[in-house]
């Protein structure tokens, strides 16, 4: 099952994966029974457990910097039962990156400005036929990742969507719209090794 | 001219038509420089100062239950230069709309749960031709609007639109998108009287 | 796994839910291995096919009064290996609800005139921590719904979100954004019999 | 007034900036009544037509490539009796706009591979305190549209907004969304002249 409602992971201060975008998210990454995952830019986690929970013979690989957010992913696989599949790495990707196995599919969600090194570190560990699934929220990043994707001919297909939900509060005897900030992801698949 | 930034209008902590919202609402009502204008549930009065400086010979009648909101639609009017052609009654509508004189254009705003009553006497005083411009936010006015507009027959012909609007704000390097949310605009043109 | 592409279903002429809206129905479905699920207006059986891989132990009913479209249904639970665990009922629903087991899970995409005497259908077998969700692209089957909802009070909980998808199409140097309709999707839990 | 319907523009094949999108482009190029515009890449010329009619002593400047095009917009500028006022160029831009007198506003809507070298010209010819209008429905155009920006630093202002526009459809008794694409506009100030 996939899709845990936001309400039910510890978060702290830290903002969190929304919770369509996440079931989106993974459901694009096709995550298999065994998979290796990585979560680079892990957060909160939330993906990192979801992807755990998808993958109950498989690894999940969180790579994240900030101490607060590596203890809240701890924290939220041991409420959700994958501590002992989900291992944290605190750096700042791609650093910690170099020694993972290698990789099913990768999610990427902050990506900070390393975004061409984390792919290059990716694109060297993953398997052809798995998925890098990214996560943008700035027009920057999307542009440069589409600008890798392209660059890479037909080592990679790609497609993206944007996805903007809007979610209707309960006031008295209505149903309100709010919206929630707009989420491009992007889903590459590996065809071949880079030219 | 059309399209005041929001941020040149008076408006304490009152809620306010964004301006992108305002634009599209103001020219969908297709005001003539000499035309009478009703502002329901006028608010901080940005969609009236807009229509006032529409119509540069017309005059536009803005009533609202808020005596705080009241005073700073008399600013607003002040600010713009618009205060001799804008008439705010304190009022929460339909009251207050009997004594007005016929009607080019009617904006709808903030209806409450009074909507199929300022409908009808909107209609009552809108000239044949004549457009009503209503936003909604929830789902029960919108739907209680196309009803009563769809109650009418041939009287009234109608178009609805949802616009959503994401600003990208430049954060260091980056443009990053941030949702307001969905608004439902109506625009109802009246063909006839009501049979 | 969760979100099969479009482009692998049979789907003759026939509208089919689009791959992110299947994907967040179903997620919010809940859907536990051995679930009972209705698909009311199945159509191509997109919905049916995804919740009955989320069901290994699980039974789907499909009902559909286009004879193409039970044929489609037949083709497509085929071709992903679940005709054993797939039962279609033409008929139109509520007709046909009758028969059947208690459910887990009501998915109601295509709804026509007879939304509340199916959510009534439906609340009829649904147990107690069950789910409806249903799809809506149109502001009069929507607002019916949660009316309903709204009428049960506290035998019902329910969840409203709108989703909109751009795909960006890949012309030549560009990424070029087109759009998808909007959809509302309204998630109901059913807390307790209605009173 | 502000906001011809779509249906009144003769517009052949061409595509046409939707309504919702043009009202908003005109209001945001804040337009005055003796100004000089451009409008690059003018297509049928309904954003020629709308800023012409907002500066009734101003002068309009469309540049097309297409011959069809530049007919269309001849043809158009007859219709709302502005072509006393409007200069069609037959060029791609930037050619064509070496010669243009002095701009108050600049629209650009579709302008292929030749942004950085407009933006320039446009610059050139661009009074401080100027606006330059761009719509964009590429990731690439508007990525290259917000670097040129943010490297001319002070010299330049920005805004940008993605707008989504659905149109509810009469069907019967329902109101039936149907999207639109998104659209990005980006709207820039001149503040001094480029360093």
């Amino acid at each position: 099952m996939l899709g845990i409602p936001d309400s039910e992971f510890h978060r702290g201060d830290a903002p969190m994966t929304k919770e369509e975008v996440r079931i989106l998210t993974i459901a694009k990454a096709r995550i298999e029974p065994d998979a290796v995952v990585y979560d680079i830019g892990a957060g909160t986690g939330s993906l990192t457990i979801e992807a755990a929970l998808q993958a109950p013979k498989g690894e999940v690989y969180a790579i994240e910097r900030k101490p607060e957010a590596v203890a809240l992913i701890h924290e939220n696989a041991d409420v959700f039962g994958v501590a002992g599949r989900v291992h944290v790495i605190e750096a700042e990707a791609p650093d910690g990156m170099d020694a993972l196995p290698p990789a099913d599919a990768v999610l990427i969600g902050g990506s900070g400005s390393h975004l061409a090194d984390i792919l290059a570190a990716a694109d060297e560990r993953l398997r052809t036929g798995g998925r890098i699934v990214m996560n943008f929220i700035t027009i920057q990043t999307l542009a440069a990742a589409i600008a890798w994707l392209r660059a890479q001919k037909a080592a990679y297909t790609y497609e993206t969507i944007q996805i903007q939900v809007s979610r209707l509060r309960q006031v008295g005897p209505y149903d309100m719209a709010k919206a929630e900030n707009p989420i491009y992801i992007v889903t590459a698949e590996k065809k071949a090794d880079i030219a």
